[in-house]
């Protein structure tokens, strides 16, 4: 069917965004390329599991289909090489990561829905699988969870699952449903980042000045 | 019956003091108002989940039932819109907290006895359960875990989990036997606060001084 | 079966191996005894606890025997007293945590192979049995994932993994090949750190140096 060709490769796409991102974030480290190999695959496959894992649909999906890994290895081999290269997309590198942000959540709200969880848990296991994978790799390289930390983020992602959610109430769902709510995830994310929207903080915290996030500026490759 | 409510009202005490717990760091490392409902969350959540996860009982519990979710969702709230107050609080932040411990000890301990696991089993999953929260919370900070640095702190949440195990071997359960556990729990932990116990450590490393927390001293709000 | 007594052998080496290291890693940021005690636990059991989490067989096989936590624990005791003496018995460490590789690998690659999960994912959870102990173990200490940055470690585990998986798509099964396997795998670990082999890193970034691991040089204990 063609809405699951769809899926796929829209899946792909997403685990190729996030591969190279963890990939990137592993060669900043210093990490060697098994290190750079494996913080991708985590990064890649981490939201997809842990959904996996809390649902009790075991083994995870992710490690059952060959493609998943195989992408991920991808992306892993091109950061290696092209690293100085493809670091310097950031526009690019963006605009992917605001697409796997927006795939992963509206298959995750997705699937929880298929395994009729409350509907509570629903909106928290697509978010989980939007961002989970990214914040894994924050805590193999020992990072603060960028995701969250940057601009408008997890908050993109809340926003698509509940419209999934909101759109299987009113016995709504299917690829418009699909593209719909992740159109909302991707545009909201690179709208936030080219504005530079952040989320409030708390009453009587400075707003503008950020934080430096430890190792990531101070531990530069060479060029 | 009487006895389930009175789980219930703890077991909202305890998460609603975790959650408060995880929002106030959250709160100091400047995350914004969507990370501190996740950290709060985590922190409140986790414990519980991660013993479902070992159980295999899944979905966890605590997505289950939308009072967990909301009293969470209350603490962070309370957390950002008053932290310079509560912050304040020191005395009252130990006691919630202290009871969270309790709730939590000895809600996993009874849950691991039901699912009939090996005996050297059940102290560890309610031990995880009382602590892992705060573990999960640490690990999603970046800073070297808390619950493994301070006072008495895993150390009660054993004793009590012991005490639960220990009256399920002579054929005592019930609400009872939950009360006296989580007394002990608490007890141990206020009174090791109040008087600073601190358990042993190794041999030859210096007892007093106490090592910076990474973090958590640097990176105080503005008040 | 003088088979399983072999495998109980080796695999309480590897936990008495892996909590050993993990207990001196836990002295050295002067946790107290009883974090000491859970840091030992978690290096040594963490490894089979996800592997078991991903395969669903729950409650994971090392709460279920209560040799592995004896074993876990009896090490953590040696640590706590004898540190200063252990530390410095480098060489010997090594070729323990080599033969907990070894024997981690080989014991989650053939768990893998009886659930009948998709090849693939064979080696992900040999390799992940052989160093998610070391992983958490790092996750808790707040520090980049060793495993990540040292001499060939996750290579030597995923060359054992390779080897059992192919052996087993050849109808070869059982001690023979676990025991070629596992010399495999500490072979190739015992002889990276003989020789100061290293996997090789990104195009562009400096070969030689050393990142300093944040908190292991800086908060050595008093001797």
């Amino acid at each position: 069917m063609e809405g699951e060709a769809l899926v796929l490769v829209l899946d792909l796409v997403g685990v190729f965004a996030f591969a190279l991102s963890g990939a990137l974030g592993a060669v900043h480290k210093r990490l060697d390329a098994f290190g750079v190999v494996v913080v991708a695959s985590v990064a890649a496959l981490g939201g997809g599991v842990l959904r996996d894992l809390l649902l009790g649909d075991l083994p995870p999906a992710a490690l059952e289909d060959w493609r998943y890994m195989v992408t991920s290895l991808a992306a892993a081999l091109l950061a290696l090489v092209y690293h100085p290269k493809v670091s310097r997309l950031r526009r690019e590198l963006t605009v992917l990561d605001a697409l796997g942000l927006a795939v992963f959540t509206v298959a995750g709200t997705s699937k929880a829905l298929d395994f009729d969880v409350n509907p509570t848990a629903v909106p928290v296991l697509g978010v989980l699988t939007g961002v989970g994978g990214g914040l894994l790799r924050d805590l193999l390289l020992a990072e603060v969870a960028v995701v969250l930390r940057r601009e408008i983020y997890a908050l993109a992602s809340l926003a698509g699952a509940l419209v999934v959610l909101a759109c299987a109430a009113l016995g709504l769902e299917g690829v418009g449903v699909a593209i719909g709510a992740g159109a909302l995830v991707a545009g909201l994310r690179i709208t936030s980042v080219g504005l530079g929207w952040r989320a409030p903080r708390a009453r009587g915290t400075p707003p503008t000045e950020e934080l430096p996030v430890p190792g990531h500026d101070r531990e530069r490759p060479a060029r």
